[in-house]
C-alpha cells in the first residue's frame, strides 16, 4: 500500500551530519499554504527547547512547516539551546519565504549534548531543495526523524466526508523513553481538510489522549515529545457536524497506528502487549490501573518468559490507588480466564504459556461490582521487558 | 560480629516442605511473655490473606509471636486463604499456649497458589520445638523467610539508655517486588525494651517512613509486605522523654541495615545506588523526585552501563509532577558535577564512567531556588536494572 501526503503538503529527510553514524538526521514538512495547525507536547518540567518554544507558537492558522532533526534532543542545554533552536526555524522560514514564527521545531536524540549547528545550517537548505509530494519524500521524512527505530512509520487515509474526500496522513518516530503523555516520540499529523485552528487542537489532543498517551515502553516520560497536527485546506472541504467526527475518527485511526508502530518497535521487545482495563467508574481510575500493569517490570519481565505469572498482574493493578473490591476482580490472558471474582481459576499453565508465545498478548482485567466499579474502559499499549532492552539501555552513550 | 536476640525472645527456621527446592521455608518468632506490638502492612488493594488477618491484630499489647512461611504468599487465595492464615495463628498459638489473636502471620512467594497446609500443619510444632535464644537461631529464622535472596538478613544494637543498655534486633527478607510502600519485603523487630503499643507503633511508623519506604528494586509494590516491631520489656527499663529518642534512633538504625541489605541483595543488580534529592520545600516533594529518579528503567539501565547519561536523570525528575525550575536544578554523580543550575557542566566522561563502575553510585540532586525550593531532603536507595534482572523475573514459575 501506497501512503500519500495530502493535497499541498511536501516533505523531505536528508543526511546533514549529526548523527555519528552517517544516517539520515533532519526532516522538513511543509505546506505550500498557510496551515491550521496544533500541538501537544510532553508534559515534563525537564523541557527540550524545541519543546519551549513551539508549544508558545500553536494553536495558530497560519504555521508552514516542521522542521525535525534526530541524533541530539536539545534538551538540557540552557539558554545557548533556546537560541539554537529558533535559530533552525528562522533558517527553515529563509528558505520558505515566511516568518520564523511559522515554523515549528522537534529535536530527538542524546540529552544535554549542544546541537552542532553548523551542520544543521548547512542541512537546512539542503532539505528545502528536497522538499517533493511522493510517496518516497514521505518515507524519506520519516526516516531522517528515526533514533532507535528499526523501521520508519507512516500511514495515510482518504476520508469520504460529504462535501468530497480529505486524506489524513502522519509520520512518526519512537522506540523508547515511551511513557504516557508522551516519551521521546515525535508525530507530525498532516491533513488538507480545512479545519480551524481551534478545530486543530480539539482534534489533536482528543487522538493524542487515546493514542500516545496509552502507550509505555518503560515509563520514562521524555523531555521531547511532540505530536502535531497541520490542516491546510487545499482539499477546499470545510469540515462541521458529522464530518468533523469524520476526521476526527480519521486522526485518531491515524495516531493509534502510529502509536502502536511504536510499541512493535519497542526497544528489544519480543512481545506486543494490549491491556484492556474494563468496568470501572471513570476513564481516568481505568487509566491509572493499566498504565500499572503496563509499567511493572514484573508484569513485563513475565510477558517476556512468557509466564503467566498473574498475580505480578492483579498486584500492580492493586498499587494503583485505586478503591476497588477485589472480591469482584477477574482476569484474562489470551482468552484463558486465570482469576475470577477474587479467586484464582484453574487452568492448563503450560497450554497458556504456549499461547503467550505469539507475539501478541491480551490482559482483560475486569471489575463487576463494588466500589469505583462502572462502564467505563481503558486500552493501554506495552512492550515485554527483556534483556534485550537492558542491553541496548546500558549501552547507549559510551 | 555475633547478632543477640534481646531478652525473653527465642526464634526458629526448619524445613517444613513448601519450597520444591528443600530449603528451610518456615520461621518464627516468640517472645516469651507479652509484647506491645505494631506492624506496617503493604498499602496494595490485593493483599494476602496473612496482612489482612494480622493488620487488625495491631498495635496489642499481648503479642507472642509472629510465624513466618516463605514458597507461598498466601495471596489472591480467597476466603480459603483467609482461613489458612488464621489456621497458622491458631496452631501456633496452641503450642505457646496463649490465643491465636496474640500471634502475628506472614507469607512470601507465589501469589495465586493456596498454602499446603499439611505441611505447613506438620512443621509448626517442629518451628516450636527448635525455638531458641542463641544467635544461630536468629540466623536460622532470617534463612527460612528467605525468598530470591541470596543471604539472610539480621542485624542486631544495644542501645544505652539513662536506665541501662536494651537491644534492638531484627531480620528481614527481599529481593525483588521490591516498591516504596513496601514490597515483598518482611522484617520482624524485636526489643526488650518496655515500650507501650502506642510506643511501637509509633517507632515502627517513623522507622519505615524513612528506610523500607525509601527503597526501590522494581517499583512493583508487593501484596505481602509486613514490618512488625514487638517490644516485650523483658529488660525492665521503660523508655520516655530522651530515652525514646535513642530507642525510635535504633529502631530507625536497624531498619535501615536490613533495607539497604535488600537493596544490596536486589535482583540481578550491580550497583547499589544512593538517590539524594536535597534543596526541596516538603520530604514529599524530595521523595516523589527521588523515587522516579530511582524506578525510571533508563536510569537503572544507564548506571548498570557505568554510563554518565546524566539527562535520564534530570529528564525523570521531571516528569514526578513538581513544578521547580530547572534554571535552579544541580546534579552531582560520584562527587561530579555533571549540570549545573540547568546548564551541562564540561567534565571527564571516562573517569566519570570508571568511579560508576565501582559497586556503589552516589546522584545527588540539588534545587537552590524559585518554586518548591526549600531547605527538606530524601535519601533513597535503589539497584541498577541488569539482563540478569530480566532473566531471574523472567523464569520465576515456568
Amino acid at each position: 500500500m501506497t501512503h500519500q501526503l495530502p493535497q499541498g503538503f511536501q516533505t523531505a529527510g536528508v543526511t546533514c551530519g549529526i548523527k555519528e553514524s552517517g544516517k539520515p538526521d533532519l526532516a522538513a514538512f511543509v505546506s505550500e499554504v498557510p496551515a491550521a495547525t496544533a500541538g501537544v507536547f510532553a508534559q515534563n518540567r525537564v523541557l527540550g527547547a524545541p519543546v519551549l518554544v513551539s508549544r508558545e507558537r500553536v494553536p495558530r492558522s497560519d504555521c508552514r512547516a516542521v522542521i525535525i532533526n534526530s541524533g541530539n534532543a536539545n534538551a538540557c542545554t540552557g539558554d545557548s539551546g533556546l537560541a539554537d533552536a529558533r535559530q533552525m526555524t528562522e533558517q527553515l522560514a529563509t528558505q520558505l519565504e515566511c516568518s520564523g514564527e511559522q515554523v515549528l521545531v522537534c529535536s530527538t536524540g542524546i540529552i544535554g549534548v549542544p546541537l552542532p549547528m553548523d551542520v544543521i545550517t548547512a542541512g537546512i537548505p539542503q532539505a528545502a531543495a528536497a522538499l517533493a509530494d511522493s510517496p518516497e519524500s514521505l518515507e524519506s521524512a520519516a526516516t531522517a526523524m528515526m533514533t532507535t527505530d528499526t523501521f520508519a512509520k507512516f500511514v495515510s487515509e482518504e476520508v469520504e466526508l460529504s462535501s468530497g474526500s480529505v486524506r489524513v496522513t502522519g509520520a512518526a518516530k519512537g522506540a523508547a523513553m515511551i511513557a504516557p503523555n508522551m516519551a521521546t516520540m515525535l508525530c507530525v499529523v498532516m491533513t488538507d481538510a480545512d479545519l480551524t485552528a481551534e478545530q486543530t487542537d480539539s482534534l489533536i489532543r482528543y487522538g493524542v489522549d487515546r493514542t500516545f498517551n496509552c502507550i509505555s515502553v518503560d515509563g520514562h516520560m521524555s523531555t521531547s515529545d511532540s505530536v502535531i497536527l497541520m490542516a491546510n485546506g487545499t482539499s477546499g472541504h470545510s469540515v462541521d457536524g458529522s464530518d468533523e467526527d469524520l476526521v476526527r475518527n480519521a486522526v485518531q485511526r491515524i495516531c493509534q497506528k502510529l502509536a502502536t508502530d511504536i510499541i512493535r518497535d519497542a526497544e528489544g521487545a519480543a512481545h506486543f502487549v494490549t491491556v484492556d482495563v474494563q468496568g470501572f467508574d471513570t476513564r481516568e481510575t481505568a487509566f491509572r490501573i493499566a498504565k500499572e500493569i503496563a509499567e511493572s517490570a514484573l508484569v513485563k519481565t513475565a510477558i517476556c518468559g512468557n509466564d503467566p505469572n498473574w498475580g505480578r498482574i492483579t498486584s500492580a493493578a492493586g498499587y494503583a490507588g485505586i478503591n476497588f473490591d477485589v472480591a469482584h476482580l477477574s482476569l484474562t490472558i489470551n482468552d484463558v480466564e486465570v482469576y475470577r471474582a477474587g479467586t484464582p481459576v484453574k487452568y492448563d499453565e503450560a497450554a497458556l504459556s504456549e499461547k503467550m508465545a505469539q507475539e501478541d498478548v491480551h490482559l482483560l482485567l475486569e471489575l463487576a461490582g463494588g466500589p469505583c466499579s462502572g462502564s467505563e474502559s481503558v486500552r493501554f499499549w506495552t512492550s515485554d521487558l527483556t534483556q534485550e532492552y537492558v542491553r541496548l539501555n546500558s549501552e547507549y552513550t559510551t
